[in-house]
């Protein structure tokens, strides 16, 4: 039996402020940072340990995992930087209030952009400043591997082949995971090992900094699932995340 | 031309209590976090930037790196764990105040243990707790490889075979090295690029967080080297270095 860790990372400055954020790189609050060291704290509690920890490019959830690391006595642990974990990408959303958005455009229609599985928001343009595709982290990618936008649908569509080339391999080779990232590439994990459907995926909410473990058969299918800690918080935690959207 | 930037971690909690640390695992004091911030906006200011960074297994060095990593918003470059990039062993002195030892044995038994090329100080017994021969993060090692003491000689004579097998190809192969290690192991590389005598290598003394920047040729022959910043705050760090072993 194995078992695999996924972590969201800890509240990020536009969380706070209620804004897209998708694929820009925004700092943790101090809230966050208190939501990854307890994080870390729960994991060592718990007495979870770990061979080999992924996150994504982006500093929310690599501070996430360093805070985390820290409170496990484990800065030492190795930290794989995989781009396909970032955030969905919000288009031309990245930036821009949520409340502001659903009083221009209306809840129904925000709740689309968030929550609908295969229904993007409006592309960013290329030259648009907000773009990723002139930024460093990216230059060993094509330009079109470079999302404009995202639905779930295709965050789940970059994520998976992530878990099969990356992240499973590592866990059949006995490897005990770590994985610190975001709320939508932890979904498409989720779904995925859950086998959850569609229509139904966008509404499950994963709460900021709280651990979730998986124990995994030979064949990595599910045995059990749970959050560390306190499951009302988390319940709590998960709630607030799924309000955001609203005016 | 490659270029290559070195950092000996900032102010630890036992730099700070003047005792002996080696391998000891020890935190950063908020001191030691400002000055890699400000090693990290140094770098960034010079316009120095990295393809890959390495560290030791020690999280003064670590979290050196992370935040100096964070000031150039770098969060995402990869950090290579380099064990042989640790701090002089220092044996049964691990933990004891420099000062105290210094009258008990006198400065000059001190200095010698401290800045011997050859005289490592008395070992740990390998049951002692404070031997890192049980510590998870060297279980891929040879108990023989896990030093009980080190002097200099012994510190060059595992970080060259690091130099050679992992920093130098990487430097060759076009990569823009960034190294965060420690006082004894950046001594090891310095000795080495600079070709300094035995004798002469224990006068020089690397000041913490201050980025070290060697500009080398074809064959990685240094052209020139040179503190980042501010020259005399770097000349008054190294000597206030060489002050700690007095009574």
């Amino acid at each position: 039996m194995y078992k695999l860790v996924l972590i969201r990372h800890g509240e990020s400055t536009w969380n706070l402020e209620n804004r897209f954020t998708g694929w820009t790189d925004v700092d943790l609050t101090p809230t966050g940072v208190e939501q990854a060291k307890q994080a870390g704290r729960l994991l060592k509690e718990a007495g979870l340990d770990f061979d080999v920890t992924y996150t994504s490019v982006l500093k929310r959830a690599v501070w996430t995992l360093w805070h985390c690391l820290d409170q496990m006595e484990r800065t030492w642990l190795p930290v794989i930087h995989e781009w396909r974990l970032n955030e969905r990408h919000y288009g031309s959303l990245q930036g821009l209030n949520k409340a502001d958005m659903a009083k221009q455009y209306g809840d129904e229609q925000v709740l689309i952009w968030r929550r609908s599985y295969d229904t993007p928001p409006p592309a960013l343009e290329a030259s648009d400043p907000r773009s990723e595709r002139g930024d460093l982290r990216y230059a060993g990618l094509a330009p079109e591997q470079i999302p404009l936008t995202e639905c779930l649908k295709d965050t789940v569509a970059r994520v998976l082949p992530a878990w099969n080339e990356v992240f499973a391999p590592a866990i059949k080779s006995g490897q005990r995971v770590l994985i610190a990232a975001h709320g939508n590439s932890i979904r498409a994990l989720v779904k995925y090992l859950d086998g959850i459907a569609d229509d139904a995926i966008v509404g499950v909410n994963i709460p900021n900094g709280i651990p979730l473990v998986y124990e995994l058969d030979a064949d990595l299918k599910p045995i059990k699932s749970y959050y560390l800690g306190d499951a009302e918080a988390a319940a709590k935690a998960a709630a607030a995340v799924a309000n955001q959207g609203k005016a």
